[in-house]
């Protein structure tokens, strides 16, 4: 049994009870809203969290990339949506995933990927399952509801024998926002116009069994989800100063950290020198524009309590500058002597996690399990 | 045999006869100003790419990990420098290396942590070889040239019968400037304060047999090292487009780049969305206060050419926005359509390379090989 005072630094640290209450916190939400939720598994990229999700009731995952589907499928999940626009060069590895069993659904956005996906579907007699990609906030891919596209690529999928399985959108500007009033107007903006899109294949004639929408703020801030059938979101699950911002989490449930060591001091400075540095945090500057910036993160103690002022205010590769804001603490050698263990709270958990090929899971005993992940494509 | 044109997306590639030019153009300069060379390892993590710098002349090298250290050391390099200030709780590890033959440096640059060293070393019969850390520029950790706690430090080493190695220091902040003449400035105050660093230290009948400087832009522009016996870079072997900015490499001499796949448009706005994002480029923002701000990277054609104004605007985790510097390019799905593959020029090697568990050396005939790299720590 390894425990917390033991670890070396930095490693990424999951506080598995503050998990645990973000995956149920979010489940009850969706389970109360009537909506399946399918958590997007690119956050973490590890089997054990993807298994918690699914044990409180997840129904299938979403992911980011294919390689994704092949270790999920690999831990034993079937129904994955992978929810990056197909193209012609990726569907031998879509095809082989769905002779092995598994439930794998492909989106696209355009007449041209829908036809590549018909011509490869065609000629290798496979009916691979499409979800058509909405863009209801124009913050990146997808069809806008009203337009003439929506129809064209759902009669290309359908004129080459392709399973149009329903449409998805993500409302990705909703991260922009911090008042709950605009989270909730985006989040209608987002269900309105993702069961617009719906309604408009079903009047045309067309199958569209699946409305699926998401993103961690609009699916904590939704006031009814009709029409709906999925949602999908993903950093929820350890959340992250990101999130904290736009007002969803406070920091005591953000369940992702760094765990670092002091290594040095510029005393007149007021820098305490980590061995956390952007290597480890990741270049994420997440919070630089908004209503607080963190810097490269939260400093807190080694059992997590924040320390209200100091962040990590710089990186190099290997060295994290922690100083107070405002006012240089130049008694910070002696508050943080050599040696100090200390907690930081990462501004995006997707791209701190992803430095780290394990996660160091600290249960409620004290003790510390090590759970891999992945990554790569 | 593998072709570039075979390869999935997003991958790492690393244009090899680009890496060996500047391999040569660095060892050459060494040679010419007579000083050791000593590759900071830590950006490529890649043993082929460190088995071409050291078969060009480099001797021994620098890590920024212990597990940089294990993994090279495993790779039959013996002489390694570990350019991260010590802590006692890291001692273990080192002590561990040392008695399986490796010859790896410390580094220190407080009493606090050369008296832990010290009482290891003294506790356990180790004799650690430890170099100190000299600020030269302000810019990150270190002991400036003239401060006491230079001789405090190497008679509390000293003292405890540990091997004062000599003197290291770093000019990091020669990334912020873009001119020869700063550049010349910089160089000279890095060359200058740790010779005088040393100077101190023999004045006070110490030994210090190491005078050891450099980072990319300084080794680059250097016009002599007096009193220098070895210089350390690491970001020169793939050179980025921060390195461009700063005035010591062409985007024709950029060996690392990101191949990448075109999966949709969205024509009004004059975007590509790309199969790179910043899980693949890294959230590395370098060049946003430089001459140029290339966004996430300068888009290049499949074999390499830049395409000059297109850069990646924007990113999300596996989606890049490609488009047009200023007037939008509505023309673009015609000049990109989609399974359009391209290169991505990198803001910062160091921070894009580690996001690939390998890189695709592209060789001299237009095959490739897989290169493993490594991370973590």
């Amino acid at each position: 049994m390894t425990l917390l005072s033991e670890l070396s630094t930095p490693c990424a640290l999951v506080d598995t009870q503050r998990m645990q209450a973000n995956i149920d916190r979010m489940q009850q939400r969706m389970n109360a809203l009537g909506v399946r939720f399918r958590p997007h598994v690119k956050t973490a990229k590890c089997v054990p969290v993807a298994e918690a999700q699914i044990a409180a009731g997840a129904q299938g995952v979403t992911v980011s990339t294919l390689k994704e589907a092949e270790q999920f499928f690999a831990a034993g999940i079937k129904d994955i949506l992978y929810a990056v626009g197909m193209v012609a060069t990726k569907l031998p590895q879509v095809h082989a995933l769905l002779q092995r069993g598994c439930n794998l659904k492909i989106i696209t956005d355009s007449v041209a990927a829908a036809r590549e996906i018909g011509r490869y579907g065609s000629e290798h007699g496979v009916k691979f399952e499409v979800w058509i990609e909405i863009d209801t906030d124009g913050h990146r891919s997808g069809i806008k509801p009203e337009e003439d596209t929506l129809l064209e690529v759902a009669h290309a999928l359908r004129d080459t024998g392709m399973a149009l399985g329903g449409v998805l959108t993500h409302a990705g500007s909703s991260y922009d926002y911090d008042t709950h009033e605009a989270l909730l107007e985006i989040s209608e903006q987002e269900r309105a116009g993702a069961v617009r899109a719906a309604q408009r294949l079903r009047e045309a004639g067309l199958d569209c069994p699946e409305v699926s929408i998401g993103s961690t703020p609009t699916a904590l801030t939704a006031e009814h989800l009709d029409g709906v059938t999925e949602v999908r979101a993903g950093v929820y699950v350890f959340f992250d100063l990101v999130m904290h911002n736009v007002g969803v989490c406070t920091t005591d449930e953000i369940a992702l950290s760094v765990l670092t060591t002091v290594i040095g001091h510029q005393e007149e400075k007021g820098w305490a020198i980590v061995d956390a540095g952007w290597m480890a945090m990741s270049r994420d500057r997440g919070t630089q524009k908004q209503k607080q910036d963190f810097g490269y993160g939260q400093v807190c103690t080694e059992d997590g309590r924040p320390l209200e002022g100091y962040i990590i205010s710089a990186a190099n590769q290997e060295h994290g500058i922690l100083s107070r804001s405002g006012e240089p603490d130049t008694g910070i050698a002696e508050r943080f002597p050599i040696g100090t263990r200390l907690r930081i709270l990462p501004n995006h958990a997707c791209a701190t996690g992803a430095q780290f090929p394990e996660y160091q899971a600290v249960l409620p005993d004290g003790s510390t399990a090590t759970w891999p992940r992945f990554y790569g494509w």
